[in-house]
């Protein structure tokens, strides 16, 4: 498994809650690999139409995921609740690196840590734009609340 | 749309949270058709599991489903949180009709109605099974709670 | 199991390939119910999009799912290969219903049978409108088709 | 975007077709970036059980995911027809690193690639065991036809 230990939750600044859902499971009764991916899209999505004000079916600049990763710690189990912890790993002129930590119940280690790398485009071009106003304060209050 | 009018919270048992997760929008920019069927099967899956002590990885019997339907009142979209609500249809030796409603947020009538019609099955031969004693006791209670 | 009997290749007037894939599995080994609702949609966009001049990110009017529905006859299990066939069963002025069977690698009766209605709406409004001419004539070739 | 250059078709060994569904789409019209991860765990398990004799639900040996990640070009697009190609790049006793690339229609280009590291363990103590032999044999077979 990982060579790395793995994250706790002190390491995190925002955390939602993702239960999981029947289909989650795969065949051999864990929440399949797939659907961690699925639950950093969510949490990330929840920061940035929440707090950074991205209303993803008109605004003009959107995310578009070039890179993402994830280390796979312990098993997640339907009906496991699950917390998503997110910090910002590093904030450029255009992109952005998240990094997602996965919490079992009440665990204080992560089940699963990853991270997931946004370049903004304008949506009419697909060229990258500059991080949008809004999006970029709540990017910068993540990083100020870490520290 | 559907001729008939939506049920109501009133009209179902048991209710259990689904937030939904970025991945259920479709390229419309709404939950798509396929997912409420997922949220059926998680509703159903957590009754069984949490109040008839089905352990989908051993028990011998298991519920395969035999037939399904929605019908589709409202449009949904991430990041609605939604409620599933669920009654007893009807219940038989080996099978059983649950009826499900999806609430938007606070809404009282229901943005989409469907049943799922659940087979019970041997797990080793996959040939009908009563009802497991537990399962039925569950399910019971909430066809009495319908008064 | 349902009481009708199971339709046959000869009932569809058009047939797509869908694969499946490892995460349709569910815990019991099976495609999950959920993904057949999946390889309707996917067949009814083939048809939509290659026959009908749809293009689902950009034209004025397009189908939103009102109902859909369907009965399970025989287990499904990745790698199975898949055919979609697809009939219409009513054609009307801003709807249709489409009824669609899945095959199993070479099996001439369905391993499951459902229906889907769409019903046409102008994308910015959301109210109902005609089928479009390209859709209408790709809908009606279908009908010739089933003589 | 990724600052290496997308690898060719001639750098990986064995090839699957992947349709895309609709489902597979996103809000912003394009493949969702989690479902890259199914193409992969599709392409892999294909190996795996035609090349490697697993029975995914009653082998005693099984693989589990420890890490994967993904590296996005070019967006794909429900009705792209995908090819997933296969490579190993790394073979261990317990575990195998796997490399993955997507290639759209007939480009030779990646529009994706990224890896998939498996660790075999024993189904009912989910300890670390030796790969299988036959799946053994099926990965120190594409090793070689890398040359």
């Amino acid at each position: 498994m990982p060579a790395t230990p793995p994250p706790l939750r002190a390491h995190y600044q925002r955390f939602y809650p993702i239960p999981t859902r029947w289909l989650d499971n795969d065949i051999y009764g864990h929440v399949n690999n797939v659907n961690y991916y699925s639950f950093f899209d969510t949490a990330i999505a929840r920061l940035l139409m929440t707090e950074g004000d991205l209303v993803p079916w008109q605004s003009p600049v959107i995310g578009y995921c070039v890179e993402s990763g994830c280390r796979f710690r312990k098993a997640l189990r339907f009906p496991d609740e699950i917390t998503a912890g997110l910090r910002i790993g590093h904030l450029g002129r255009t992109s952005v690196r998240y990094e997602i930590g996965l919490f079992r119940g009440d665990d204080q280690d992560a089940a699963a840590d990853g991270h997931f790398v946004h370049v903004f485009v304008e949506r009419a071009s697909e060229r990258p734009a500059p991080i949008p106003e809004a999006i970029r304060a709540a990017l910068t209050s993540l990083q100020a609340a870490a520290g």
